[in-house]
């Protein structure tokens, strides 16, 4: 356990009493507040006093005591005390969503993109559609602006906010001698959070979904590319690198197929969007032989499920295999974790139809018996405004664990200068 | 977040602070202990009292302090506050651990084991090594004994202390109408608890061994089977049912190898020691067909070895596709879970010259570039010693986490009647 200093302490009790709060499903009173933190009431009392007073949290009309005596006055997020911006970054399309303190959406915006770019375009595109989703909303909103949170498929070092490798980016160039988030914090003018789409996810799950009082969960993300996010022992799981769970990159085949991350035999060349559209092919129900484009792959990938909607039996094998490959590793996944959810989400349940019983069925086949009744597996689409929120989410945790909260953005407004997670990068 | 009763948030603050002074190098101060736990230095104080009250610590001598000036007292566990044993099982043989409070190995033994056997045999034999063990290190031990902690291959839900399945025993008859737990816990008085044995050996580690400030680790176990137990976020992860982690049921294959666990296409079944053995008598190596018992498979397996030594190129090749498997699955467990730490261990590493070097190739072809450089792997081999050091460690955890430690053991001697896991049970 790493030393804390009292300062260290404080904040980490001010966001343990913050969390408590951004995660309940109503407002609390000061008793309950010290219930689920595990802080004394003189401790809560002090430390909501502080959350109070810098805009933080507010009061609101208090539920009747049980015994018909005194209403204690509760504790809710105070949804205006900062605004965040989360931005979901797919191959085809950018999806902007802003939050405000208390997580609510307030505004959402989607334009299509055209990927790979260079970093350069990508920053440049993503300051211009989240400055028309902030002005969409009005002008006083853009000075409370807090933070960006950026949700990117690929290997995102989430640590320290890097992009390794992602299929929305042409590969660095001298031009990018910054890294996404510096590129875009100093665009924006607000600290910008870089992390795994899957991951964003999760979070929103957590936050607002499925996994609210989930503990251990997997949200296993079927798209242009194949995403995981783990959920374990109630955290977001990132390890030890911030380049955990990536299911998408497991070596099924040495000398297998050809994955879009320059590996070959990864999971992802068997069961995503350009997998099938490659067997496709292959198989000659889809013409061409040329490179695609992300919206090629799109395109084509519409094209295969209508062939196997219509019944053409290769068609429909092919998203039969893509099925029972994805399950045997959603199980594999189960055996390792043993988590009591797996959500499947993505475009890619839009054919759910076509694979979904082969998936289940493998799944079965590969999990442990005891897994077999204890785990559930849910399959839906929620769109890509939830991704979104997740990632806006991320900069809601981080300036709940920052001193932010109770000191630049109250006292002084959004201090930008002494503000950012890496003020000295 | 679960709701707190006070009472339990005065056991989770004792527990802190026994944890802090338990995972500390040397002794602590107050304030150290109040850095370490974040709790305030009042609150150190008053649990302090009562843990030195209770006995469960002591104070010891005072470093002199940096300034020169007045010493502080500082406080360790103490070692005699209660005694607890841990063993592990093994195909083949039995290894009891007598410990203290402190977690300091006072006595150990080793004996053979014919497995599988019944529950009836092994809560028996347990028993009687157990008690043998206890009279090795004198009369006073037995009545301060204050729990039992058995680390056993196979499918173990912890939290229920149920086996369901496990290569040492027979499948259960009518005769075992108890759980193993509940059956060794009325043998011999005291809780038991049970627990996956990779789970106890990263335990170990991470109590006293190479993971003391490693929060992500794999401890990969190869023995007559496979096994695998994880710290993430630094806590020895279980997963929802208590049953994760169990990286020798990989489905690889559908229709592939049968393993001991009944399921065909484990990882298991193509890299323990058994399924060495089986391809060696396939390959003409190894005489006979009939079925091996657990000593059958080690002598065989011992064989192997020795023809592999010899320069047989076939032998060597079976070694090196084990390697090449196995290393496969670590660099994917690698790419799921991004620890900065990888261990293998277990009586198989005896032959890790003849599978090393594939296994680091393949681990490494098999990861994410950016751990490549990350991820340290360590093989080595510690003995059952260090196995059964952790399953009594797991007893001290739980002891730590009751009031037990407080008030059972200390006021009242150990009164086993009130003081176990499930008392109505």
């Amino acid at each position: 356990m790493a030393r804390l200093q009292s300062r260290q302490i404080s904040q980490l009790h001010l966001y343990q009493v913050l969390h408590a709060v951004r995660l309940a499903s109503e407002p609390l009173s000061r008793a309950e507040i010290a219930e689920r933190t595990g802080l004394s009431q003189p401790a809560v009392s002090t430390l909501t006093r502080r959350l109070l007073e810098s805009g933080a949290l507010i009061e609101v009309g208090a539920r009747p005591s049980q015994g018909g005596g005194r209403r204690e006055r509760e504790l809710a997020m105070n949804p205006d005390h900062a605004w965040v911006v989360g931005v979901k970054v797919a191959v085809h399309q950018l999806t902007v969503a802003l939050c405000d303190f208390a997580g609510g959406v307030r505004n959402t915006l989607k334009v299509p993109l055209s990927s790979p770019m260079t970093q350069t375009a990508l920053v440049r595109t993503l300051a211009r559609e989240i400055e028309s989703c902030l002005a969409g909303a009005g002008g006083a909103v853009r000075q409370r602006l807090a933070g960006v949170g950026v949700a990117l498929p690929g290997f995102v070092d989430s640590m320290r906010g890097e992009v390794l490798w992602s299929p929305v980016l042409k590969p660095a160039t001298r031009k990018d001698t910054a890294s996404l988030d510096q590129a875009l914090t100093d665009a924006m003018g607000v600290p910008v959070f870089i992390e795994n789409d899957a991951n964003m996810l999760a979070l929103a799950e957590q936050w607002f979904g499925h996994a609210a009082r989930v503990a251990n969960m997997a949200v296993v993300t079927l798209e242009h590319g194949l995403g995981l996010g783990l959920v374990l022992n109630g955290e977001i799981y990132r390890g030890h690198s911030g380049l955990a769970s990536e299911l998408a990159h497991l070596q099924l085949q040495r000398n297998g197929f050809t994955c879009q991350c320059g590996k070959q035999g990864c999971l992802e060349a068997y069961v995503a969007h350009y997998a099938l559209v490659r067997q496709g092919r292959q198989a000659g129900l889809l013409a061409g032989d040329e490179p695609l484009t992300a919206e090629g792959v799109m395109a084509a990938h519409a094209e295969l499920i209508k062939l196997a909607r219509q019944g053409n039996a290769r068609a429909r094998e092919i998203f039969e295999t893509q099925g029972s490959t994805l399950g045997q590793w959603i199980g594999n996944v189960v055996n390792l974790l043993a988590p009591q959810l797996v959500l499947l989400d993505g475009d890619g349940t839009s054919a759910a139809d076509l694979y979904e019983p082969a998936l289940r069925e493998a799944m079965t086949q590969a999990m442990l018996l005891p897994h077999r009744e204890a785990v559930q597996l849910v399959v839906r689409h929620q769109g890509d405004e939830v991704w979104a929120r997740g990632a806006a989410s991320l900069v809601l945790q981080r300036l709940d664990e920052s001193t932010e909260v109770v000191e630049s953005i109250s006292r002084h407004g959004v201090d930008h200068e002494s503000g950012g997670r890496r003020p000295d990068a």
